[in-house]
């Protein structure tokens, strides 16, 4: 089991305009054949034959939960691991706008859009964030493929004045 | 590999209003861990006792990526994969309303909520759908645990008219 490590990133450390930019995970063929084989088995994502038929994927295509999850994975390494982050609430957006092909490698930034304490428990704030994800294709070029925006909750690190506990 | 199905279902057959009832996923303990520990190893999703120390899970709880890639199974074996389907470009909503745990059972409320022909490619047609997945729990009590709201691309079962062709 993963020990948890003790926190160094709060939620004053995901003020509104803080971008962090990282990640390097090449898209393995097995992989993406796995995970749609147990969540999305739709052919595309698990023939080359159908993925060839398809009339904007050209060939065998991830499926965007993989792609979501693989950008999920790339967070928690370079900063969600090392935060007193309790989760996410949900998302207001998530756009997968290019197919990801096996070879490619992702990469990231995410920003911080807005950040306020929870009404409802002031000890915890919310921070909303884009998340971008692009694909390095094996030809040098790269495209953005994935946008989420959406919330995440961040224990403070200071402990919030009188006023705020009442709010 | 999964030999493509010929397809029953066309974007015909989920005009506005359309409702779906399906699946019987248990959430399975391994399963739960094995995802986080690929995609999400946040310590609430790995460790009972990091999880314990949650202000909302109280109890190790599953990768809400994960409970989205289950939910994703379910709409492929109910009907994704008798559906003339090519993927989603997005979703406007995912909201993880509620901790999914071992041991719960999930089932799902799919409704078509509009529908009109991709105008860029007429013989495709879009549908928007909401998706809300119920958590059965071990006590017998049922819980909203997942919305979201998103578009789907399916190819027409009818050549379009003329004047879509140019629209």
């Amino acid at each position: 089991m993963t020990k948890a490590r003790k926190p160094t990133l709060y939620w004053e450390d995901f003020a509104a305009g803080t971008v962090r930019e990282f990640g390097n995970k090449t898209v393995d063929r097995e992989e993406v054949l796995r995970f749609a084989t147990e969540f999305d088995p739709q052919p595309f994502h698990l023939d080359d034959e159908a993925a060839a038929a398809h009339p904007m994927f050209g060939r065998l295509a991830a499926s965007g939960w993989h792609t979501a999850a693989m950008a999920m994975r790339m967070m928690c390494d370079n900063y969600l691991l090392d935060t007193a982050s309790l989760g996410s609430p949900g998302l207001d957006k998530v756009q997968w706008v290019k197919p990801v092909y096996p070879g490619d490698v992702l990469h990231m930034r995410v920003t911080a859009l807005e950040s306020r304490p929870m009404s409802s428990r002031p000890h915890i704030g919310l921070v909303k964030s884009r998340s971008e994800t692009f694909a390095r294709r094996p030809d040098g070029s790269e495209d953005l493929v994935l946008v989420t925006e959406g919330w995440n909750m961040v224990a403070r690190r200071s402990k919030p004045a009188p006023r705020d506990e009442a709010s």
